[in-house]
């Protein structure tokens, strides 16, 4: 991306000195060959590769020369972890659990209620999916730390895509179907990317982009609580900022309830102190982790007692309690219903999965232990899978809740089971409570959770590093804000993918002077003193040479060397006879990358200049020789390093004009 | 791809010899620390960034410093080649044009009359696209051995696409103005390629897939003459083989005409033996040139003095004469066929360009000139629009001609014009002696040109270089032999893809040895005898580290380490205190790289090993200042050279258990 020199070189030839500096005395290069590595077979060769690619980690090693029954054994143990690490579980851990378990429980509830709306679906779908799918997880997953359940970004996501299909109010019966049947096909695309191995899929969505899709998606979502926070009865069901901003001044006169704000504005205040001191002083994190429950307790109250819902201020009402009811049936399994959830379901669920991967990986690399990508993608399409059959939606780990759970000393999956019991208990017992909850205060919860998901000091390191990232991620971030979620998502993937394009389609290449006084061959651009061989033109290829970039080399080097020999007539010097090609970082090369060196030589050969090459590696050694374009070149033009390569071109230089 | 090791280790510390050596001597090794580049500003990097990728050659370059008015003529100039090439033209270049315009034009008129057939258009419209589309590529284009008109896979490809959208027996009209309108976008996406720059995304389908492809189109062709080879009347509608060979076999009993097939065989066989001597003596290149107009002449005195129509035999009967009527107003601007026309347009266009530029490319390097691929674009663009306004379908330049055309010594795009002006004549004069003309003739001379595109030779260099590649090769063979065009060339494309995608997410990385006596230090794999350092583990990173691969590098790195740990366990060596990590090869690095590489920081203090980069390149090391990284590890971790990295870190080593 950038246009500096790559840095091989830099101490080749510096330590070459000694060395080369005797050749240049004695005038005989010896020439030292590059190890021609054993020959692979196509099988050796093809299984290498697909153990890279897909078992990249290994899985199978433990199960290696072990007995049959100890290998199903270990395959169980595999597919349950809860199995082994069940046995090495005792009271110490199960206290640190508990207490995270109850922490997150009293952090999801409100959450889920107010998540629930996000996806237009009614409150307890969110408390039904911080039931089931957590208990799924507990014995499937891997991660010690991450807290599953309904998660903002997901819920609005999901939200947006079912509602541009059917009208969540006019229809609520199919529209909750189809949210089950996208729910039930994310689980199936996690779990497919799991048992296929495809987890480094995920990878190709870029950092940079999803820091900036989640920004925009919370400043969205914060936007879409502007209709609870501010008491608005007919709001945009766009969620592009303009027309959320109409849609709030147009009501400004009429629409906005004073109690509500009052309500709302006062408790979003208590909830973002709380958030404040959690930050700085870390000995309070439980404090906003309690802050929401306190907030709905005592909003709830106030409520009860001023009977403010008389006065316009909305409340929840009605929660349906009891857990979970069978929702299979509801399940599209044929109609146009079945490709609309099927599609939905795949973006969904590849999100959750990116969300739950990159939370996984970072408390697993924070306590130091490994976690098998593919392995957490089965156990998170199984815990989907089951939820889509037990009236659950979209699940995956909360970055939030997580967190909290990490700081209050959470020790395995368990604390997973301790949340998910709580809310049990809360569907059965104390949903008639969430009454009088105006929903004033879920917006403030929703607001105050959401705002963490703008790391506006991961932007700023990204425009620092990598300014190009840092488009792709004002891309996705606008592109989420002002048009829609799925515009967003569309711009990050394809920012993304632009960029591995661009990457292997444009290596860099530089051109090489020797350091005065050593024989360092560095890059000029770098380098200003770096003075020029005369006769000698030496440019260097930073990349693998591949069909996506070998016309590209070819006519880059053809044009350095035209640059050169206009100056070179300019200045009068001596006319180049001798390009030497500095290959040390060019780790592969193929068909299409010999047949470009096949045109540069050709080329050459017509305008009377050596191709010499340097240090080639092994690989391209290798097919230098299989292709037989190292007989073309001639073996004794082969150099092990650029200074060798310069001591047999230099006194061959004739003075012709 | 391969699994073995990169160069850039082979030379460095082999040189680094006497240096480290004394180094590991006085125990204190001399930090030499990495030039650090210039930084640039955002809109600096952004430039250099959009120049290698858009202007990588430097179009404007002979524009700068020149007055208004020159830059006006110049600017005429690179639009139309021909003012310039115009001004040098003499009469020596003007006899090598005419010899090879005439070749071409023989070759040319018996296969525009196929290939209208493959394209299920009538006769003459072959010959039209061999009028307008070369005049206009004569004063645009800069290629000077390219042979312009219709082509058997385009024609191919055009005919299946067209097909599945109308029938064009039964709406024969509709067919034709879609195929118009096909074809005027076609130029249309070709024109914007070339205007903006984009001419790069055609080397994204990869040299191995087109062979394939080619090959496979070249065999489906063959097949699809069958019909008229044999006289079968009713022939399947699908290119598939299996279709077609059934629908041969059932056809056999009664409708194969034995006239037919008698005179289509021996003609076959005169037009093989003259392409065979062709081959063995380039005395001879003018025989397969000419050998398809002699056969035509033949056959249709034959048929004229027999009178074989009578008996079956089918005859090209009435081809329309006269010049190309204008089309314009032919072409779908609105309604459905308006869409359709759009896509199938662009799918001909990009063939037709991979198929030109790759000829294009193949004679500049044997002459010995420089194409601009983006300016070629914008002559083919602009000779395809106006062909589709004159009742020409998608034009290109042919494998086939352009070989005879190089080979009876074109001098420039004047033989082009020389063709077209004889296509004129033979529409205005000679089409009606094409009456009696044996369909079996036509069928053999498509058939003896299109098994020039099976290029085995290739294939067998592509086994040989690279497997994979070939596996692209054959799926598109296969997929365009078994299925059909369209699906031979979505598995072509999307194997390009996937390899360019597999290149950029799994690297490769090697583990380092000393090779006994020295300070080499080279991959293990490949050098069996290199010796591990005790209590150091060696890895070397093969790719810039981006958000593509970076979790696979960090995981990879730390599974070689958990791999090492455990062989030391075993053997009661030291344990691991050191890891170093080579970064030659590491040209770039992004925001998600270094993220990466502070995790493996945090794990390997978790393990309580110290992690020693060695020779960052410049763009690493500037990022890892920018991102506080270099800070985090410590600069005094940073060395030149795996050797001082190692004299560092072995007499540090301890000897705890």
């Amino acid at each position: 991306m950038s246009s500096m020199g790559a840095p091989s070189d830099e101490t080749k030839e510096m330590d070459s000195r000694n060395l080369s500096s005797l050749q240049s005395q004695t005038q005989t290069p010896l020439v030292r060959k590059v190890g021609i590595p054993p020959r692979q077979n196509f099988f050796e060769e093809f299984q290498s590769t697909v153990k890279e690619t897909f078992f990249s980690d290994d899985p199978l090693r433990p199960f290696k020369d072990q007995t049959k029954s100890r290998k199903f054994i270990l395959g169980i143990e595999a597919l349950f972890p809860i199995l082994k690490w069940g046995r090495s579980y005792n009271v110490a851990k199960l206290r640190g659990d508990i207490i995270a378990g109850l922490t997150i429980a009293s952090l999801c509830i409100p959450q889920d209620i107010g998540y629930a709306k996000l996806a237009n679906l009614a409150p307890q779908y969110g408390l039904y999916s911080s039931f089931v799918p957590p208990l799924i997880y507990a014995v499937m997953g891997s991660s010690r730390d991450i807290a599953i359940g309904p998660v903002a970004v997901v819920s609005l996501l999901l939200g947006t895509l079912l509602q541009s299909e059917i009208d969540p109010v006019e229809h609520p019966t199919e529209y909750r179907r189809l949210a089950f049947t996208a729910t039930f096909f994310a689980g199936i695309t996690q779990a497919t990317l799991g048992v296929f191995r495809l987890g480094f899929l995920i990878d190709f969505l870029s950092h940079a982009a999803i820091v900036g899709f989640m920004a925009g998606a919370a400043i969205t979502i914060a936007l879409q609580q502007l209709k609870g926070f501010l008491g608005i009865k007919n709001f945009t069901k766009k969620t592009d900022i303009v027309s959320v901003i109409d849609s709030v001044f147009s009501a400004a006169n009429h629409g906005w309830n004073w109690r509500t704000i009052v309500l709302g504005a006062s408790f979003l205040v208590f909830l973002l102190t709380c958030r404040y001191i959690g930050k700085r002083n870390k000995k309070f994190f439980w404090l906003p982790a309690i802050a929401p429950l306190v907030s709905v307790v005592l909003s709830t109250f106030i409520v009860f007692i001023t009977r403010a819902d008389k006065e316009g201020v909305e409340i929840v009402n009605h929660i349906n309690g009891g857990i979970n009811p069978s929702s299979v049936k509801e399940i599209y399994f044929r109609g146009d219903f079945l490709g609309k959830g099927f599609k939905i379901g795949i973006v969904a669920g590849m999100i959750a999965l990116t969300e739950a991967i990159a939370i996984g990986r970072t408390f697993a690399s924070m306590k130091d232990y490994q976690l098998d990508g593919n392995k957490e993608m089965m156990a998170l399409g199984a815990m989907n899978i089951v939820g889509s059959m037990t009236s659950c939606y979209v699940a995956t780990g909360s970055f939030s809740r997580s967190a909290v759970n990490y700081m209050s000393g959470c020790q395995t999956a368990v604390s997973n089971i301790v949340m998910s019991i709580v809310v049990v208990l809360t569907l059965e017992f104390i949903t008639p409570l969430f009454k009088f909850t105006p929903n004033a205060i879920l917006a403030a919860i929703i607001i105050s959770a959401v705002i963490g998901l703008v790391d506006y000091q991961a932007a700023i390191l990204i425009w620092k590093v990598d300014k190009f990232d840092f488009i792709a991620c004002m891309g996705a971030f606008f592109g989420v804000v002002f048009a829609s979620v799925e515009i967003g998502l569309v711009i990050a993937v394809s920012i993304s993918f632009a960029k591995i394009l661009l990457q292997v389609t444009r290596p860099q290449t530089a051109i090489l002077g020797r350091i005065p006084g050593t024989t360092v061959y560095r890059n000029t651009q770098q380098y200003p003193e770096a003075t020029k061989v005369s006769g000698v033109l030496i440019v260097r290829i930073d990349s693998a040479i591949y069909f996506s970039n070998s016309n590209y080399v070819k006519e880059r080097i053809l044009r350095w060397l035209i640059d050169e020999e206009e100056r070179v007539k300019r200045n009068y010097e001596t006319r180049i006879q001798f390009l030497i090609v500095e290959m040390s970082p060019v780790t592969d090369i193929d068909t299409s990358g010999i047949h470009a060196l096949e045109e540069l030589l050709r080329s050459l050969q017509k305008r009377n200049v050596q191709l010499v090459l340097a240090n080639p590696g092994p690989v391209v050694i290798d097919k230098f020789h299989t292709s037989n374009f190292a007989n073309l070149i001639g073996e004794d033009k082969i150099y092990l390093t650029v200074a060798d390569a310069v001591a047999y071109s230099s006194p061959k230089l004739t003075e012709d004009p």
